[in-house]
């Protein structure tokens, strides 16, 4: 383990704050870190700079440099983390309990955010960005809805924070952002209202990074 | 470890090839499995049935009952096979080799395949399908060749078969039927290459599937 980790980071990037409720969230890891912004806005986007592109070839955030090696795509930086920090663990001991939260986070992952990240939206088009993003998150959700009514007790996966927790809450912004009607999904929602004030949660918010904008920021 | 294993799967569906490739390739984990077909193209799709959300809310195969559970996303039942079955191990001892791993899986789980399968292509529409596909798997493509370039030795991380050849190799047919040009990702095609006449990758293809039409199958 050698030096400080440095996230690279997008204040409302969604896959961001994934990570940075693992390294923030109940000081969940307890391992310091520095964040440098990338902005997805500005000429064009930093994260498609030759500069970046060389940190992560997907030309996405998050990336995180930590123990000598720079890491690409959030979950996998998650299990990376699990393995080397084991401490404070984010995932059950028991195997199907550990499967609930990797599915719930593959869900989001690979089923949701996917299609409705900033560069995704971007190639739909303005007139038709909101209703492609509202189909695609409220199809995801009705099946975190019922995964979660079969795991959830206080969080995502029984009743300690895990990995599915730090997927879900970034996403339940996004669908907010989309103005998707969440009435349908209670179980969401009260895992979600469980989190919100959370102290630790809260410092990984989007409003309360150093690259948000001044005017959005709390 | 209660039974023989049920996999549902579709011939064609590359996320289904991924644990079919895990099953039998190399005979990788010896857990004995029958294959259950879901025709995503039948009655408008089997994978839409009331009986088969019951299984999989996300209408997704693959979906794996095993040891007395369901399991879902290809990637969620990678981490609980190689949990439960630590014998033939698909991902390395090292924490960073592991990372590499991941990073190749969750590219092209997250960041290819899911614009690329049918539901988003349907909903893409007939004109525009294969510009779209053919956009992010040349996108997704040029990442995994530079991740390949660092990573590779005869496989995709290092000299033995790893989760990484078991996502690369679908996704590279997937890419031909959309006639994506390959020539500019010599590492991809040497890895395909090195695995397409191998006698158990070619058990987990398409075209060795039960539910293969016969006018396709070899």
């Amino acid at each position: 383990m050698s030096g400080k980790a440095l996230l690279y980071s997008y204040w409302r990037s969604s896959c961001s704050w994934r990570v940075r409720i693992v390294f923030t969230a109940l000081n969940l890891k307890e391992i310091p870190y520095d964040i440098k912004p990338v902005s997805l806005i500005k000429n064009g986007g930093e994260h498609h700079s030759n500069e970046f592109r060389e940190i992560n070839p997907m030309e996405h955030v998050p990336a995180l440099h930590i123990d000598g090696v720079t890491l690409i795509e959030s979950l996998s930086i998650f299990q990376y983390l699990e393995e080397t920090r084991p401490h404070r663990p984010l995932l059950p001991n028991d195997f199907v309990k550990r499967a609930r939260v990797r599915e719930i986070c593959d869900v989001i992952a690979s089923g949701i955010q996917p299609l409705q990240n900033l560069q995704v939206l971007i190639f739909v088009g303005e007139e038709k960005k909101n209703e492609w993003a509202q189909h695609w998150i409220t199809k995801g959700f009705r099946a975190v809805e019922k995964l979660l009514s079969a795991s959830a007790g206080k969080y995502c996966v029984g009743d300690e924070v895990t990995y599915a927790d730090c997927c879900l809450i970034p996403q339940v912004f996004n669908a907010r952002r989309f103005h998707v009607d969440l009435r349908p999904y209670p179980t969401i929602l009260r895992v979600d209202r469980e989190l919100e004030n959370h102290p630790c949660f809260r410092a990984a918010h989007p409003s309360n990074q150093p690259d948000c904008p001044q005017e959005i920021a709390k």
